[in-house]
């Protein structure tokens, strides 16, 4: 028998399961579940006939290239038609500086190869999405989190982390932001918040990593227009900006792209390359067809309001089911709803309880890099059907209670 | 301006373009070229009718998963169906044991970022499929040529370097093999040379990495009969086994299976989740379609067919115009011709003579880690139509008269 441990690397040897892979294993286990954990896209919103009209066309034509090996960079019209969108939203981007990403989880992990040696220093928001942790954590980078207020990360905090870890000789290399409806807090980051954080990077000359997966998934006029990304400001060249088609169009396609200096496109290209050699060539074509047929642009007002709905649905029900006892700043857009439990309930007791009357979420903790996080959970309503978030919620409350018994 | 060297982790400072994308871009500016340099397989062979049936009817059903977000392991019924076609060619795999890949090429690097760190010593066939040693050199693998004969890879050759490489402290973990049709030899590895190997591999305490895209794709019977993988005899649990339907479907749906003992598969899955979530949701519903329906099976004798054509086609054209001046192993399956170039005749040289007469291929350099093999080029006959090969080589054989004159 071999001991394969003696075959790893340092970096496999260091994995482990996440709290929310294990968590999401055992809710699927109970039957009839409402789940509140994962940040689905709703499927009641995929457009259908467009994707039927776009790959019936596709396949009408044989095109050679259609199902063909496809350049590491991507497939050009789809790359034109990006930066095109990202025109909209204020980033000039042009095309040596962006590379099509198998979903933007490839663009958090290609970004960590190109610049992540083992041991050096990345500050991440407390709470911050697990997947970039845990792509960060692949590349054997030490993650410091850094405390949020209602604005975003806050500038003296990383002052205050940069000026220790320079007394300790540790290498701080780079800010890991979602200024958008974060995930899992849904925070939408204020512009002169996002102004100071360039500032502070410059200071300690970090680079930024800036997640956009919800920019456009706003749900009032006034978060619309505070989402202009980090990026359209990025006269540095500081900013490594990560967007993806996966919450406004489908996430079956995995398509997503990194915007970045040239000199880092270049290096992230060589590494996608030995990667995975291009990302699906078919749906690459499919989504360049959802851009610049208007698809994308027509759904992303559907979106808005579907996803609002389902956020105004669960506000409501937490608000008869739980109200005065737990807590939350309300979501302006995004998937996510950051629920402050009760004195004294602990996020895995919690979480145990729920499972029983059905329904689950994911525990505040597996967002703290730091430890912390028990006082909280994080609830999508991305996916549920608003009487599901209704039922939900109930279900919820009376785990809270059983919880709160013990 | 800023300096971004000083921001590149080790590995991306260590990164430098591949001889064949800097070839590739070259050839690419010369109009009306006939290129026998990509391993691609031959657009006239993409089962078109089978696919629209296929995208047609899962557009038409609109099951919900088929565009959400899947499983990190893969689609269960794609996993099922590749554990069936693998039975049949003499593995017996495991629900456990098996991961979808974005292509075989993440299968190489997610096994090397399972297995290997910084220094590790990796043997890889002279001359050796250069994707994969992209695919280890970005995990600062160091890797190390052993010589081939007309079996394949040489044990006593592995003993000599396993020797010396002991005595100089280093750390040796793996061999690298393409036992059937290889890239770029099109060697065919003998079945006692294969068991050879695995007694090495035993004696050494290496695993294997054992990549095998063209396996179904020989050109005889008794060719075919021969290519039982090495991981079907797998007694030690020491090979992690590597497919793809890039060769036998198409590749533009980015599928490929990574068969492993379960302790690797369990980690190979914990790093893709990382790196991509998972692999294109609705690729790995059509390519389950093909498999289960029989497209696949179907089409293999075509291809087999197919490229056997084309291997005559350029056996034949070279017989006529440069027999007697070059040499090659004749390949009994798969997409490539090895070709020895006459005496005092360079691939670099070459290369630009080629150019200019209008015709390419990979020089025999690239694939080799010793900095040796500039006495061969790879000629890849699986795209160009008969008719394009007998041009092309009278074109390859211009420019090696125009080579030799110089």
């Amino acid at each position: 028998m071999i001991d394969y441990t003696q075959h790893l690397s340092a970096s496999a040897r260091n994995l482990h399961e996440s709290a929310i892979r294990r968590a999401g294993a055992l809710a699927a286990a109970v039957p009839d579940i409402i789940s509140f954990a994962p940040g689905y896209p709703s499927a009641e919103t995929f457009p259908w006939d467009d994707l039927a009209r776009i790959t019936g066309a596709l396949l009408e034509r044989r095109s050679e290239s259609t199902f063909q090996y496809g350049a590491t960079r991507g497939y050009r019209p789809l790359i034109e038609a990006v930066i095109g969108a990202l025109g909209q939203r204020g980033i000039g981007a042009r095309f040596e500086e962006l590379v099509i990403t198998t979903g933007s989880q490839q663009g958090l992990d290609l970004a960590a190869r190109v610049l992540f040696d083992p041991g050096d220093v990345v500050l991440v928001e407390l709470p911050a999405y697990s997947g970039a942790v845990a792509a960060f954590h692949n590349l054997q980078a030490a993650l410091v989190g850094v405390e949020m207020d209602d604005e975003g990360m806050v500038p003296e905090a990383v002052d205050r982390a940069a000026a220790r870890l320079a007394g300790e000789g540790r290498r701080l290399r780079a800010m890991y932001l979602t200024p958008n409806f974060q995930n899992p807090a849904g925070l939408l980051m204020s512009p002169a918040r996002r102004r100071a954080l360039v500032e502070t990077a410059r200071r300690h000359d970090l680079l930024i990593i800036e997640d956009d997966p919800y920019g456009t998934l706003y749900f009032d006029e006034a978060a619309g227009a505070g989402t202009r990304p980090i990026k359209a400001d990025d006269e540095d060249g500081r900013v490594i900006y990560l967007g993806t088609m996966s919450k406004t169009l489908v996430p079956g396609f995995r398509v997503g792209w990194l915007v970045a200096p040239e000199a880092i496109a270049s290096r992230v290209e060589m590494v996608k390359q030995a990667a995975d050699l291009c990302s699906g060539v078919f749906d690459q074509r499919v989504v360049h067809r959802a851009l610049a047929d208007g698809v994308v642009d027509r759904l992303a007002p559907t979106l808005r309001a579907h996803y609002r709905e389902r956020r105004d649905a669960m506000e409501a029900a937490l608000g008869a089911a739980l109200g005065g006892q737990v807590g939350w700043q309300p979501p302006r857009g995004g998937f996510f709803l950051w629920l402050r439990l009760p004195d004294g309930v602990d996020d895995r007791v919690l979480f145990e309880r729920a499972l029983e009357a059905k329904v689950s979420f994911v525990m505040g903790s597996a967002f703290h890099v730091d430890g912390a996080g028990h006082d909280r959970i994080r609830l999508s309503f991305s996916s549920p059907t608003p009487g599901r978030i209704a039922e939900g919620v109930q279900r919820l409350a009376a785990a809270i209670g059983a919880a709160r018994g013990k």
